[in-house]
């Protein structure tokens, strides 16, 4: 099904097409500002008509200001012997990221108050920032660390941290209503698969799967820097944010653990129970979360003043893997079928938050005679039309305006498709029409 | 207590009556119209004065309409030796119930698109209706079925279905207020014990016991046919509907499982509560199930359009256990003394109902001195004596108006029986005054 | 801390100073009125500036009277040889409480219907007393009674119930909103100790702990007998009950046994869920039971004319324990260092209460930037600074105005000294404003 909706033109499942994308989007030096996240962007583009939207260094945005824009060309440390013992063209996590430029000898001494490394996972190279404190530094494994000679090292940052904007993507799919779903990924981080590339990916293919359906709902993805493009993002929008009526950040999409759903600040938003019982009828292993002021950009949503209902679905827990903000978070970690499996989901969860609409029965004294309608079985038997009998019956009788269809299903225990069927049938017949709620 | 209170003249215990009553009802062939009902009804009279209602076929109501009256005298299937195989008179199920008439011959081939049997219980005859599609059928059992040979048989149907009339009995019992408690039971079932009979002996009985209390609350008792019956009741009677405050319907109630209650609707309704606790107390096993929009005539009364407080009352479940709607749902199937026991059990639903007033303290502020007006035991020591204490504290504590008789007992865990006799005992002393909610 | 606070001139740790008052008031002959009463008030004045009020007989408080005063100088048992077998002047339980004077010989036989004991308990002296009926009495114990040989007796009660006063005494520590904590001990107990006496020394010493501080609330200390001095309190200050947000009713403070708190009426009151909060992080042995309409004064201001949030703190549960009303609650039964934990927790109990306030984000859209005002942890690492970041976050995204400390701590899982730290640091950035209740 996903195959068909997806056209896309390289070869291969859907899986390894969003793999591929990752790969190609992987090598960039992201950071909150600059050309990594244009030329990000622009890849995206080929998928979805991003439009593209720049913040001007020293904007104002809530209790916060643009910071100037940090781009960066190349970076080396050199020993004594003038060999370059940490380059940043072989990996880009290996610069403190939004370092200010330097070009000095230092001891070892030094040096060494400007290294970060994790003594206890001594191969891997830690992802570090200095977004609001101008400093420099360098991220190297702590074998790196250790082999260090007490000489006088060269160190090279050919940066630049100047005026400029922050860079933003956003794709807006109208629906039937003007109610709108928020879907935002974050794209500020540099060689890291799972953390940002993964939700990347499968937001923008959702973008893609949905702007082919007639949603009911409108459609909002977001891709900008985390915390200060969603404090951007919603300071230019501040007086039309509450038409998001539901949310989900997406990220840590890749990965091969179950699915965990971190709940709205609300906690029993729709949002919530829609995507509780997604996960819940996929994987009962598939865990639910509850709310804390900490994480992804639901933060800002869920801020007291917005109070959002926005939710955050990922495979594993930000901080909670041992990969989490380093080196191992790389191409090796994700896999083309999660990829593939957390798109289906995702799928999944708007459809049915899509469709999970509520009816008033329009016979509502009595049962309606179903048998007239052809709508009751007259032979009996099979169980497929038994169970289908009992979802008229529970559409029916919950259908007084304030039940959804997934309340009905919750309620009636029953797949969320008998009973969206069920409705429809019952629609067809005139027996209900559904509650406009907006 | 039950014996003294129903005076018939036929002898033996309560329990032993009601079998009577139902052995003499048993071999009628009823159906949702016609003559068996009427019989039913004449029989009934013989112990409470129903008023019976005539409804013209072609009626609307609601979303249906009165169908045509069906009565039948004779049926038979007779082989080419012209012998009768199966035989109306033996058993009134052999007859799929509102068969039109037929007289043909038939071969063993044209025969079986008419025969209805069970082979996961090859000795019971099924129970079938066709009544809103004509039709015509024989049910045999799954053994007879196997011995039919290959040869012509004559089937005969001596059944009429013409303009006519739906019939059913209302009884009003008039308490102190016009408020309405509703007890209901399906008359539509022909030979069947336990489906109908057991409901049907039960609320006439329950009806003679409540007919010589002065009840707080008005009794209405209907026997009419299911699902149809209930519709035109509530269809001729819509405007007053509301007065219905609780209700139960009443079916299989002498069979030897623990009682269940289907909740109403509403699910937490006064009803639903004082069964519970009154099923709770009798029986730690006794049964509580959710609403479902499938089984009696809850179904109607519980329509989004009512939504009446009206559960269900039974002891084996509808269409979960095995001999249900076949013919071994039969004399056997039932127990006197489990007639008897359902009997006392909705007597103490009924009175534990009329007795759940609220009350409101007269000396709110701080506690009354019950001392000074013989209430606090001087002396102390026995249990009895204790406990009626806490009783008296209990009621005087929680009478502000919102809390029942049933509210203060399940708070305060003691039996209603105390509590109710505290009550009366402060409403003497001028400590309390009733709330009268209607 | 408490050592601190509490500044006696008397030697020893604060449990042994409050156990050397217990000692002191223990051999005192206290009732509902009389001398006893004035002269335990007037011990306790040395410790706290208690305001005497004196209420006359006759004076009519709700339902109720306030009786007679009673006092007692002596009584005894002489038997036949004129030796005192039975002497008011060794243990003052012996005589039945409210006693009325008597000067007479007696067999045996007429004595024995005056005589009190508990034969489950040979050797403990059981404590009675007969307020509202005119009466006398001894009470020994069950191994002196079997002692009695048939003999003549001589009783002699030198007491007077003539018209009086009822006495208790009021402390008043005002706070910065008018809004009360009301705390109460009764004073009504002759030799008990744990029963009256602890509760009343705990009561005293969190009086004086309080009145160094300057509370939020005002503290309105109660002392008077149980039952009538609660009532006359009441009819006396009816008008401004309803100034009393939260309670606790203090007794049995001086065992061994864990905590146990008995909820208001209301049942989740502010009051109940703090002292919940602070015995469950304090022991989670300690115990939480639900209001009943029988205990201690809790019931007088939980009738439902004052529905007031006013709770019960004790170790022991009254009536629950085997030296409850005997002469075994006597100074060994209570402990010092029971005496001090008891003061400990009520003393956090109370603070925690005062601290519960509620606060509204001023910068409630998006996260304000903590980096740039000094409160985010630049450097990370440490386990105490990120629970404190933690506990920033939680209180900006709560404080709407709605969350108190209180509820923050719970849903957050943290501790309640860092959420009010952080609240406070909050403030002090002008990143917060608390919500004034009152």
């Amino acid at each position: 099904m996903i195959v068909d909706d997806v056209k896309l033109s390289i070869a291969g499942s859907v899986g390894e097409q969003m793999y591929s994308y990752v790969a190609e989007m992987f090598p960039i030096c992201r950071s909150i500002t600059g050309n990594g996240v244009r030329e990000t962007l622009k890849i995206l583009q080929g998928l979805v008509p991003l439009e593209i939207h720049e913040v001007p260094s020293g904007t104002k945005v809530f209790d916060w200001e643009i910071p100037k824009e940090w781009n960066i060309r190349d970076a080396y440390i050199k020993n004594s012997s003038g060999e370059k013992i940490i380059d940043f063209a072989n990996c880009n996590l290996h610069v403190l990221n939004y370092s200010v430029p330097i070009h000095a000898k230092l001891s070892l001494q030094e040096l060494k108050s400007h290294l970060f490394y994790l003594p206890e996972k001594p191969d891997w190279i830690p992802y570090r920032t200095s977004y609001y404190k101008e400093d420099w530094g360098f991220c190297i494994s702590y074998n790196q660390f250790l082999s260090l000679k007490d000489e006088v090292y060269e160190v090279f940052i050919d940066s630049t941290l100047a005026p400029g904007h922050l860079t933003y993507g956003e794709y807006f799919i109208p629906g039937e209503t003007s109610e709108e779903v928020l879907i935002s990924a974050h794209v500020c981080h540099p060689s890291l698969a799972n953390d940002n590339l993964s939700g990347i990916i499968v937001s923008a293919f959702l973008a893609r799967h949905l702007q082919e359906k007639k949603p009911r709902y409108s459609y909002r993805f977001l891709f900008g820097p985390g915390t200060i493009g969603a404090i951007a993002w919603l300071a230019l929008n501040d007086s039309r944010a509450d038409k998001i009526k539901h949310g989900v950040i997406m990220s840590l999409l890749g990965d091969t653990a179950n699915f965990t759903y971190k709940k709205s600040r609300q906690g029993a938003a729709e949002i919530d129970r829609v995507v509780e019982f997604v996960l819940k009828s996929t994987n009962p292993e598939n865990k639910l979360v509850d709310f804390e002021p900490y994480g992804y950009d639901e933060r800002q949503f869920c801020s007291p003043g917005f109070n959002l209902a926005v939710g955050c679905l990922s495979r594993a827990i930000y901080a909670q893997f041992p990969e989490y903000h380093t080196s191992a978070d790389n191409l090796s970690f994700i896999k083309p079928e999660c990829l593939d499996e957390s798109l289906r989901v995702s799928i999944e969860i708007m459809e049915t938050l899509d469709d999970n609409k509520k009816f008033t029965n329009l016979s509502p004294k009595c049962e309606p005679q179903l048998g007239k309608r052809g709508l009751f079985n007259l032979k009996g038997g099979d169980n497929n039309s038994k169970q289908f009998q009992m979802a008229l019956l529970w559409v029916l009788n919950l259908s007084d305006g304030k039940h959804s269809i997934l309340d009905i299903a919750i309620r009636s225990n029953m797949q969320f498709k008998y009973i969206k069927e069920a409705a429809e049938q019952l629609m067809r017949c005139h027996l209900l029409e559904e509650v406009k709620q907006y």
